[in-house]
């Protein structure tokens, strides 16, 4: 298993690209499989190394994912880059863990109310399930990591406000049950710097020399005020969607993930390295206008432009 | 002469509404002196206490700024409310000294091309002109506060990179000259959280027991993370616009000011004290709507709504 710190390298910031999955759930109309080929591989080249690549479930239902094995095949041929899928339940499991993937996603929600509506069971089974699939792999050859995205970590639109003493103590019991990274995620966008802040600061102690991941959604304006907020207190893995594409189904008035192009804006601003090419990585927006014409794309620094650079003399 | 302090009150946050003047420079049509009224009055209703009327310039080749005697009277009638005014050279500058305006607002820019392409001057002669109305109003019986917006602060899009000393020298010059509140503009949106905070810690040693402004545009998808850098350092008074108006013909790529709703929630979020009824504010945007139907109105939490609230026993 290669090392999680090897994957998200503790002298940078990985930014993931959740569109492929978490971007497309909400859509009218999703890319041709050779759209999203495209996609990975220009953000590629643009410098991306992590792609969210899509959720295990059953293809002919949900046809947006049924080309997840195609994806996964043409990441991993890719030097340097590292997939991830969700699974929503058991199968899902069985069928990543003999996928090839490098990483299993499992989404918890803090709040019952959400697990019951965005997973059809509670928040207890779900976690025996993260637990037995940790217990699982372990057992494998070349076993994939495994990461936990723990939703409504800031409050949920469907109960309302949440314990952050509550985010940490179930973050804690996913790493010592051998979760490689937790992720705390604000789903539906109630989040401002403060709580990023201190919930960041939390889970940094408890991730000792493994990484936590922060998800954020721009519902409310204060994405990009936020990852600010987390990279300022140690967040390492950070993730976002070219275009501010996203949304959960069911998670009321939930909106797009943090724009990705503004969030590699924000990291360059502060002198944190992420790799990528902040040009190649705009031009990449042309592909899904191609894939997915109706939908809106955001981000501010993709209208704008790059600032233009000194130019001695003339200020 | 109304002290500053009392104007600003240094247990709060003050957000002033910007979008009566810097967020009619490039609307295509503006909105009827009734309906600014209406703007002001339902703003005020909410909570706003300052206000930016307009631009003290000849009414005939201005007409979006000819009312500005009307609304200067109707804020003056409002208890505890303020409004500004721009003045862009000498003319402008008596009018507003006999207006009856609690602040003329005068712009520089830390960029020689910027300010020859807005002011149709030099830095010099604008320093010099400012130094002279701080000069004229010590002989007014009731003088107005005099304000300096220090334009391009962050960098210019005209000419590149600035020094942040420079920024220092001159908003310390302006302060030393007797101008009663200095702001830092990022006019055209190159800022990111890390220059922000550096240069507003700058500005709160500076400015001492007085306060110092921030003016953010969120053009490259950073000004609400700005926002929270400049709040983190002690910034007691930021400007934004309703629905995020705004932009300066003079600055290629300019765009709207920061949207006053998210950064109401934002202040919220962290605590600080605002007097502002985020549900009465947000409804203000009807007038917008009405008045200017052709304008797009950005910000987040209008559109997603206010978290809900706890609900005992359902999380």
């Amino acid at each position: 298993m290669t090392d999680i710190n090897i994957i998200y390298p503790a002298d940078r910031i990985s930014l993931r690209e959740v569109g492929l999955r978490d971007g497309l759930q909400m859509v009218k109309t999703f890319p041709t499989t050779q759209g999203k080929i495209d996609w990975i591989h220009q953000e590629y080249d643009a410098g991306i190394r992590h792609f969210e690549l899509g959720t295990f479930l059953p293809k002919d239902r949900y046809r947006v994912f049924a080309d997840i094995q195609v994806l996964i095949d043409k990441v991993t041929a890719l030097p340097g880059a590292y997939g991830s899928g969700l699974s929503p339940n058991k199968i899902g499991s069985q069928n990543a863990l003999s996928s090839g993937i490098s990483e299993i996603h499992c989404v918890m929600s803090i709040s019952e109310a959400h697990n019951l509506a965005n997973l059809k069971r509670t928040r207890e089974t779900t976690l025996r399930e993260i637990f037995d699939l940790c217990a699982l792999r372990t057992k494998m050859d070349s076993p994939p990591q495994i990461g936990v995205g723990l939703a409504m970590s800031f409050g949920c639109s469907l109960s309302g406000s949440v314990d952050p003493a509550e985010v940490l103590e179930l973050a804690e019991q996913c790493y010592d049950a051998g979760v490689d990274i937790v992720s705390i995620a604000d789903t539906v966008g109630y989040a401002g710097p403060k709580q990023v802040e201190n919930l960041a600061a939390g889970m940094y102690k408890i991730a000792g020399n493994r990484p936590f991941g922060v998800h954020l959604h721009d519902t409310r304006g204060l994405g990009l005020a936020n990852a600010a907020a987390a990279i300022g207190q140690g967040a390492r893995v950070l993730d976002a969607s070219l275009g501010g594409l996203g949304g959960c189904p069911a998670a009321p008035n939930a909106t797009g993930n943090i724009v990705m192009e503004d969030l590699v804006y924000l990291c360059q601003t502060g002198g944190f390295e992420t790799g990528i090419n902040l040009e190649k990585l705009i031009a990449v927006r042309d592909v899904l206008r191609r894939e997915m014409p109706d939908e809106t794309l955001y981000g501010g620094i993709a209208m704008a432009g790059l600032p233009i650079v000194e130019m001695a003399g003339q200020k």
